[in-house]
């Protein structure tokens, strides 16, 4: 059975890894015939967000603890993954990639990439591994490909700009559909950057995750 | 359009709303053409588990800020919810349903539930508008619709016992299926009472909404 390592970011889409583009790509995995494997840096969010209120609190909160919620406890450190065991990379949106996993968040097309989570997606992308990065996520993709790598956020004017200042090429797409950059087994889909309902984020979500299992 | 009332517990298996069992939720009802409500009592969990050590932390959190996770923010407080504007009711699963809306968890079949939660079910029940429970959420049935409802919480002897002890009547039911007291035009499903993988969940969750919304 095919082996997909899936990266979270926390739970929750205003501080961490969106919960529902987690669990649909959960589902995704298994329904294509492999097994999902989840990993989160240990590390303290870059904050936490009343998801009803919408505005920060003073709590403080691990990404590593709360992305294990998402995956019923079947978790493990980031610096445990070593890529040679894994036929392929998945990861999830929600802010926590834009916050915890880098600052993009903070400073747009400066930011700096979490130094693990790097180390692990150029892992799979030197031994020509397939990857797929879903809603904001793929705004990793020129730190990790360099340049020229193709990608989707969607259609948003700002973020599409950064993802092209910082080297990549950003293609628009649309909910239901992914990006593929074929020489580089690399595939994106906008997710919760453009989708309005759980089903329109599943319908990407899906296609994307078929096309990995299948290039796995 | 019909429209589902759907109550969570929190965010996370061991305190709160399963979170696979909640976004598939979410999932099938617009798949069955519906659309979802999210409700949660606004009180504080009984106790926030770290869910990568499986142990209890010191901290303390709001079941409703904790369930608006998984519903992006898109959520109500439980007094609000108005079993009039509503067709049908759907309760995930979760230790959320056995340590927040009920204390069966401690108490077992000499539970209490939340005063708020069994009100707004009772009246979905008076209404005779079609009620899901999924995963633990069974044990609500007796404490809601009295002697001789009929319910399934998979197979556990424990649980099944109480659920009898309780006045209710306990159907043993395979993952990929459900109950349906069809008097009470009541279904349950025991997702992860029984499931080992998301798939499985979603195998028994899809079929007992798709019910559900037919039957509203």
């Amino acid at each position: 059975m095919k082996k997909v390592a899936v990266i979270l970011s926390g739970c929750g889409v205003y501080d961490g890894a969106e919960i529902h583009e987690s669990v649909l790509s959960l589902l995704a995995i298994e329904q294509a015939g492999a097994s999902w494997h989840c990993f989160a840096p240990d590390v303290t969010q870059h904050h936490v967000i009343n998801h009803r209120a919408g505005e920060a609190s003073d709590e403080t909160r691990n990404v590593l603890d709360e992305a294990a919620r998402i995956a019923r406890g079947n978790i493990q450190p980031l610096a445990n993954l070593n890529p040679d065991d894994f036929d392929a990379l998945l990861l999830p949106g929600g802010f926590g990639v834009a916050k915890n996993l880098s600052d993009y968040a903070l400073n747009g097309s400066d930011m700096a990439v979490h130094e693990q989570l790097l180390e692990a997606c150029k892992a799979f992308a030197r031994a020509d591994k397939p990857a797929g990065y879903i809603c904001i996520s793929p705004i990793l993709i020129p730190a990790v490909y360099g340049p020229g790598a193709k990608g989707t956020i969607g259609n948003d004017p700002d973020t599409a700009a950064a993802f092209n200042a910082m080297g990549g090429e950003h293609i628009e797409c649309p909910v239901d559909d992914f990006v593929f950059d074929q020489s580089r087994r690399l595939l994106s889909t906008p997710a919760y950057m453009l989708a309005t309902t759980v089903s329109e984020a599943a319908s990407g979500i899906n296609k994307l995750v078929t096309k990995l299992v299948e290039l796995a």
